[in-house]
This record gives structure tokens, sequence and C-alpha cells, in this order.
């Protein structure tokens, strides 16, 4: 009998541990809001009240939840302990390095296991198990354990960057990064296309059948096209977040990044703006009103 | 028998007019530098030393040259009068919109056409007639004329973006903008990396399998990481050309490009360094001299 404990059942973690318990798991969820595992103890799981709960002792927990501090919230000596010797945690959370540098170090002392695997994946995407994992912490024969744990849960690939717990939680943040840059860029090509008279939609569909085929122009171009950022599949606070965090590990490192900076102030401008709570995208919409269209 | 004539025979000049000479066009070519049509005068080319005797009365001339400038002391009256009434030229520099607008204007005073087709193609991709081409300007019929020889000539395929001659012109700068953008974000997030111990190629190979997996990202970065710019493909300082080109479109039609001010910069940083001659990716060492590597 496969078992496994799930914390987190946000808009990727609820398909993630829907897919785990199609896959024939038993599983225990916790999630601070207990109402969203309603779905899921109809299919079989158990709900319980407090995170260490999902745990057995040299089992498996995944966890996926907002941010550091709710990381550290629910990843707590409880858990450790209720997951002891042999335990494994998979951290699945897009959080800065060093947190999960700390949270292995403290796992450590409980004889568990700690791995940083975040997911890149919209919802949609990860309920299809089409999710991009990056894997690193622990020994090769630990991240083994994982990986097979995660191709049932969402990978349809896992990316290992090695025994540094915070290295899949750099490359993670580095993708968002991308992503959120590669979001300002359209932005601004569009406003200035719409200001040239262009058919805007036209430039969209020349460039990402072209020298930017790729999903993330081809779907985020769609949005920032259609300005439909409602209902999110990723939250603009989030988003920020990120971007944050990429900066506090350019501080940490020493390692310039203008284009964060840049787009991290464009976001701060849209969520001024009241758009913390639509889809990332919509921070796009600052190049517009900075053309005045 | 097919004809035109071809003004400019530069790093994709060359290729294009060999191109065209394979297909069985019998072509007259002018180069500023007459020892560049050498290959081509072997293969049965004329080389002349005025670039309006390219120009057969009613005829089809291509141009490629290095810039505005370059294009006007070659596109003058002595150009179009001697394509005369039915003649066509077909522009595949990488110019200001303006720039075409105004020369659609001067020759349809000689009852010459005159079509932006700027191409999206490194050297190698022009040899293989894997381009993009983005058309505009005229009307239907006359671009319908262009697409044929761009075709036997350079592309793979080609755009429409309608009547305005500057439209294309426009497009191909919002893609060389983009290029660059793309250049600059691999630089920095690779730089990041090696600052967090993090083995580049790795993360090189997971973005640019997944979310990042269009030529662009693979190609640029494999450059990047290979820190190998000579001998180039596309030097430094036509790069910068292009990106002032977008700035100066961004001045004209109010709409604020703070990415491509950014890039400006950095390329100015690369050509202050001695990097002018080089490949245009050159510019992502500023970004590991900017992080002390």
């Amino acid at each position: 009998m496969k078992r496994v404990g799930f914390i987190g059942l946000g808009n990727l973690g609820l398909p993630i541990a829907t897919n785990l318990l199609r896959a024939g798991y038993v599983i225990k969820v916790y999630n601070r809001t207990k109402e969203k595992a309603a779905s899921l103890v109809v299919g079989g799981a158990q709900a319980v009240s407090y995170s260490h709960e999902v745990a057995d002792r040299g089992g498996i927990v995944i966890s996926l939840v907002s941010d550091d501090n709710a990381l550290r919230d629910v990843a707590n000596d409880e858990l450790a302990g209720a997951l002891g010797n042999g335990g494994l945690h998979i951290s699945m959370s897009t959080i800065g390095a060093n947190t999960s540098r700390d949270l292995a170090t403290h796992h450590k002392k409980f004889g568990v296991n700690y791995l940083a695997a975040p997911v890149f994946a919209r919802p949609e995407a990860a309920a299809a198990k089409k999710g991009f994992v990056c894997l690193s912490g622990g020994n090769p024969s630990e991240r083994s354990r994982a990986h097979a744990v995660l191709t049932d849960a969402v990978a349809q690939q896992v990316f290992d960057f090695g025994n540094d717990a915070g290295a899949a939680n750099v490359v993670k943040l580095i993708g968002n990064f991308m992503l959120a840059a590669s979001i300002e860029l359209m932005a601004e090509v569009f406003a200035l296309s719409e200001k040239n008279g262009l058919e805007t939609q036209s430039v969209y569909e020349m460039l990402t059948s072209t020298l930017f085929a790729a999903p993330v122009f081809q779907n985020y171009g769609r949005l920032i096209l259609n300005r439909k950022f409602d209902p999110p599949s990723f939250r603009l606070a989030l988003g920020l977040k990120d971007v944050n965090l990429i900066l506090q590990n350019s501080n940490q490192t020493k390692s310039p990044l203008p284009m964060a900076n840049l787009v991290r102030d464009k976001m701060m401008k849209s969520i001024a703006h009241g758009n913390d709570e639509r889809d990332w995208a919509a921070f796009s919409e600052e190049a517009r009103r900075d053309s005045g269209i």
C-alpha cells in the first residue's frame, strides 16, 4: 500500500493530491482551511487537524504552501518528529533557497530527509501530470525515492540539481523571474505595436510561431492580448513574492538583476492599482497605462 | 528569364544573392566594396559600379544594407528613375519605419513600388532559405510579386503586415529588441546561477527543454554559456543600432520601453569595453562583470 501525507491544498496542491488519490495512494491531507479537503475526503482521503498528523513514521510527506513563513509553520518540530528516522519531506513550495537549507538541517536532527521539489505547472498542467519538477537535496537514493512519487503526482519530467537542498529553489525562482520578464517584454512590445497602428494579433502570431515559438510566449501572450486575468491561475501577489525572493537571493549572492528590479516595480504598480488577486499577467496592463492607451 | 538587381553583399546579402543565382535568376549586384561580389561573378552575376545600374526598367531590385543612411545613399533618384514605372524595390534592411515611409513616397513619384521586407535569419539560416520575412507596403498584388522572389531568395515563411511600408520594419525591430532582452535575461540568470554555485549548464538545459524551448533561448543560451563571440554572426554595433531604432520609435509613438533602455545601456557598456565587432551576444559578459565573476 502506497501512503503519503499531503500539506497544502491550494491551486496546485489540490490537483496534485487528487492525482495521488487516483493513482491508488492512501493519503492524509492537511490544509489551513479544512473545506478545501472536501472533494478528497469524498474520494477516500483522511483530513487531519494539524499538519504533523499527515505523517507516518518513516513515511513520505509532500508540502505545497504559499510562502516561506507558511512552510516554516507547518514543517515544525512536531512534523519532523512524527516522520522520524527514515522519513522524507518533499517540499514543493516556491520559497527561498536558505529556507530549504535551514529546514534540511533542522529535519536532519530528527533523522528526516528534506528535499526541495518546486514544480513548474499551471493548475491544469498539474492535473494532467505535465509539470516540470526541479529536485535537490539529500543524496541520490533519497532523490530517487522522491522521483517515483513525484511522477505519480505531477511530473512529466524531474530535473536533478544535486545535493544542495537550496539549488532547486534557485532554479524555480530563476524560471519564475524569466516568466515575469517575458510578460513585461510582451506587454511593452504589444503596447508599442498598438501605438504604431499595427494589428497586435498579427505581431503576436508571427513572433510566437517563429523566434519565440515556446509555450511561455504563446500562452502568456494570448492572456495579455485578450486582457483576461480572472479567474487567476497564479495570483499576482504570489508572483511579486517570487520576484522579491530572487532579489533577496541577488542580495545574498551579490549578483545584480536589473531586469528583476524593473519587473518588481511594474508588479508593485499593478498591485497598487488593485490587481493583487488577479492573474499575475495582469501587470502587463501597466505598459498600456504607461503608453497612454 | 527571371531577373533581379541586388544591392548589399554583407553577412546576409551574400548568401541571399547566392540563393537567387542558384535558383536561376539573372542578377546584377552592387556592393560598396566590390570584392564582395567575386564569388557571385564567378557564378555568372554581373557586378556594377553604381547602385542604380542593378535596375532594369519595370524590374525588381532587392536591397539589404547596414542602416538607414546606407539605404538612403543607394535608394536614390537614379535608382528609382532606372526602375521606373512598374518597378519594385524590395527593401530588406533593418531600418526605422519612417525611413521606409519616406522612401515609399519618394519612389512613388517615379512609379516605383517600395516594400519593406526585413528578414529574421542568421547567415547560415539565410543560406538554407530558413528566414522569416516581414512584408508590408504597396498593395496586395505588389506584395504577392515580392513574395515569390523572397521565397526563392531566403524565406521559409513570409508574414504580411499590410499596406503601411513602415509596419514590417516595426515588427523587425520588435523582434530584435526581444532577442536582445532575452540575451540580457539569460546573462543575468546564468551569472546568478554561477554565484549560487549551481551548474549553469544544467540550468540552461532544464529551461531550454521546458518553458523556454525555443531556438532563441537554445541558440543564444549556448553562445552565452560557451562565451564564444567570434566570428560574429551579427555584430554588436548593429545590435545597438537596432535597439536605438526601437527607442527612436518609442519616442515618436510615445510608448515607453523600459527594458529597451536597460538593454541599450548594457550594450553600450559592452561596446565601451571594445566588443563592437564581436557577436552581439557578447554583451552578456557585462552581467558576469557586474556580478564580480
